[in-house]
């Protein structure tokens, strides 16, 4: 019997020191108890993605290092580990996996197949590996791969022949809504193909806009998960191999439930990973805000978070009770400033080059802005992280002001469009069993209250109506003809299009943005500013 | 004889109407002279780079019907033309050219060599191609490759054996410094090596942060350059093969002009093909937002460019003189708004919550957003493009206030260190002989003025100290051991070095800029926000 332990650990980009150390203590702590292999995800010592950090010839020297200082503590056991292999006298390096057994290392497998397409730049630095290796361990026979290997088809062929006990994949598979249950398919199919076991290892954490969920498994050769790990947290599973008998675990995802967690997940590590405590949240008493901050208080906790409201002329009586309301109900401190002497004096100060012009967006964006300069004050002088509330929905359309609400360290909701922002209001409510976010704020018609009557209706299509266009165009790549044929008007398809390919030089300015959806903007979609290509 | 001919055109990204009417128009002139081969640049159809526009398949169809219609219209006359070959019934693209004659394509070769490191992401888009054509025409034996192909020594030796008497380059290769002379190496390798001659044909033009060079060049066997085109120009070359006599032509790059050159190119371009005609610029009286309007006032014209002197307390009289001393030397309008009553009604609001709090970097940032503010107010009312004027040096330490100087559309000085922008100074007046930018604001200490007595290098080490470090860490990845062996005090260095890894996060929200070094931010250099890596 093999007893086979997989490390859902949160490992830090760049944190080579940091990475092994818990590398190390958990090998320490399972040497004692009758572990037989060990596995830690994919790139477990420089973190995922590490990016052009791999260009430093001494950040590959720290990791070389790092992997030999593990291998020099393994004793009876097998560490399966991902790491950056530099070949002696090369400049080549590989996305790899080393084979650790009494003080050696044994064996690098080199990743086959280098994802580079979406959030994936991994033939940026790595070299493919050429070979897949089989080890032969108390009579059982298993390989070991890396993340996308195993979601190609041509690669399970390969392994056709191996008669194979088992599999290891050690992966850094971010999250986005739906790829839960997709997983499973992919390891499924793997597992029925090969009839063999399929032992999963997959990253924890947030790591600027990704997100890793872990999820890792255990499949058996029929396809079904008979051991799971949590998901956006880490844990540990153990499994003996072969097992005595088996259960069979369903892997569902509910997209509320799923992209709460992913959001929490996403700025608890943005916060601590970069040194923060605490945030501020310009609240408005709409949604989007009410959203962020209750995301941020049930995450961090209610006293490392600030809300700013910060009305003025044009804010409405019930919004700005609404945002005191929220602030309330989470129980953190908040104040409140008015904008309107501010906005007055530029008022008073413009008027030399802007004479009698009429009122227009102009002065809507100075609001914006005004609001962006305080919240920015609030970080400088507390030192607090400032969280952007923005939706996709509005960032995809421009409905936004640079430099006034997309300010922000880290955008919560970037990738969430304005109708599931809703769905998350809910579930909040309903998780928490209480109204944190009141139901005023989701019955009232979305507005920036930048001017007097103002509703985002005026400007964009409803959003019921936006958002499945915005997933044709943005996720599904579509043209303005296939849009219609799903039974868009033109028009409309028209306009959106027409917003969303003007306002990329906003995007381009926009916050670090947590990824939930399969198409992100940010470095998932890399679309020229310049560009004259329509529909 | 067969005469050739490079067409050095500005294609646009995206633009597959326009780049395609552009290629017929030159192919109809040509047809009725006694041209052979016309040659135009790497993915003249699409635009390059095309970037995520790849993923769209009626973006791909588009450019498909383009390269037909091309064909429809060529005659006698052959015609090389880089464009996306997509095979019929497969999703695989090329990175290709188009051997185009009497109304066929005869032959299509595919690149082989994708590039895909600093700013270049090909292997995202393209399969590699597997085969080398050769062709013969009128008792001559040529082949086409593109681009990067030529800079590869290994596909270089698969040309040896193949008895050419000329080959054919297509490119859309970007500049930055030095790399016209590299080129030019290059080239005369490859030249020396087969024994042939070389056409090479570049694209001209800016797309966002990109400059596209042009420089088209032909070779004769001994490497020498024998026909050059403009650079940073359209330009269209013919040459007579073989050459009844041949000149030899010096290849050589002052690194002022040349900046100038690009930063001249990267403003028209990013102003005309994003749709604007005017410009704003923030001119404080320093040397960077001086350079800056100079180089828009020199590119533009002085009715297109509009400059906002916006002094506070703090502002010395020699320096608010020395802001209105360069727009009258441009000749250009300027206005002068006072930020003290907006920034004393912020004071007066903020004293809610600041309470008594000494004046420190908040205060500082808030006077800068707030000019953000006002450029940005500007631009909305009158159409005006914001033109950043931030500079490499201060960008690399974080030395620039987010939302404030940090504001604008683009960048023309990212990519420039400090020390550089003094050269470009200089270059101006005399380029222009006379004293566009007055001696006074090259003398003077550089200051961010935002607080009584401020300096530069109150903050920061000297400038002619700090631009080599810069350029050890940023271009040449360098660990801190590796900087301090250069001679760089290990404190210093290490000052640096923290600053440049911190300020990521806010380079990541700055505006596009022109790259002029071998390595820029931006899509040249991809470090994540969240790192623990040090040195």
């Amino acid at each position: 019997m093999i007893k086979i332990a997989l490390s859902q650990y949160n490992f830090w980009v760049g944190d080579i020191n940091g990475n092994t150390e818990k590398i190390i203590s958990a090998i320490d702590k399972v040497q004692k108890e009758k572990i037989d292999i060990i596995v830690f995800p994919e790139l477990s010592i420089v973190g995922y993605p590490p990016q052009d950090l791999l260009l430093k010839k001494h950040f590959i020297i720290k990791n070389t290092e790092a992997i030999k200082k593990i291998a020099s503590y393994t004793k009876d056991i097998i560490v399966i580990v991902g790491f950056v292999y530099n070949p002696p006298s090369s400049t080549d390096i590989y996305n790899a996996c080393a084979f650790i057994h009494k003080g050696k290392i044994l064996d690098i497998y080199n990743k086959l197949n280098l994802p580079n397409y979406g959030v994936f730049d991994e033939k940026r630095y790595f070299k493919p590996g050429k070979d897949i290796s089989v080890y032969s361990f108390k009579g059982h026979s298993f390989t070991v791969n890396i993340c996308e290997d195993i979601w190609r088809k041509d690669y399970v062929k390969l392994l056709l022949d191996k008669k194979l006990d088992f599999l290891i994949n050690i992966s850094a598979s971010p999250f986005c809504m739906g790829k839960f249950p997709l997983r499973r398919d992919i390891l499924s199919y793997a597992a029925r193909q090969l009839d063999c076991f399929v032992f999963y290892c997959n990253l924890v954490g947030g790591q600027d806009d990704l997100i890793f969920d872990g999820g890792s498994m255990v499949l058996s050769c029929n396809g079904d998960v008979v051991k799971k790990a949590k998901r956006f947290k880490e844990d540990f599973i153990t499994f003996n191999f072969p097992p005595s008998r088996m259960k069979s675990y369903p892997i569902k995802e509910f997209p509320s439930e799923a992209s709460f967690e992913a959001l929490s997940l996403g700025i608890k590590d943005y916060v601590r990973k970069n040194g923060f405590k605490k945030v501020v949240v310009g609240v408005s008493g709409g949604i989007d805000s009410a959203v962020v901050i209750s995301l941020a208080t049930l995450t961090l906790g209610r006293k490392n978070v600030y809300g700013l409201i910060m009305p003025s002329e044009y804010t409405s009586k019930s919004t700005f009770y609404d945002a005191k309301r929220v602030c309330e109900n989470l129980r953190i401190k908040y104040s409140t400033i008015s904008i309107t002497p501010i906005f007055k004096t530029y008022l008073e100060t413009l008027k030399i080059i802007f004479r009698d012009h009429p009122f227009d967006r102009t002065e809507e964006n100075i609001q914006a802005r005004i609001r962006g300069n305080i919240l920015m004050a609030f970080s400088n002088r507390f030192g607090y992280l400032v969280l952007n509330t923005g939706n996709k929905s509005e960032l995809s359309c421009g409905y936004c002001t640079l430099y006034g609400d997309m300010v922000g360290g880290f955008g919560v909701l970037s990738d969430i469009p304005k109708t599931l922002v809703y769905k998350l209001a809910h579930y909040i409510n309903k998780r928490f069993k209480k109204t944190i976010i009141p139901y005023t704020i989701m019955k009232r018609s979305p507005s920036a209250e930048l001017k007097p009557n103002q509703k985002d209706s005026d400007t964009l299509p409803p959003y019921h109506m936006l958002d499945p266009i915005l997933k044709l165009y943005i996720e599904d790549n579509l043209s303005l003809d296939e849009i219609v044929k799903k039974g868009v008007k033109r028009r409309l398809a028209e306009q959106v299009i027409r917003m969303v390919d003007k306002n990329e030089y906003k995007r381009r300015q926009a916050p670090l943005g947590i990824k939930i959806t399969p198409k992100a903007f940010g470095r998932d979609r890399h679309m020229p500013v310049t560009n004259n290509f329509s529909y």
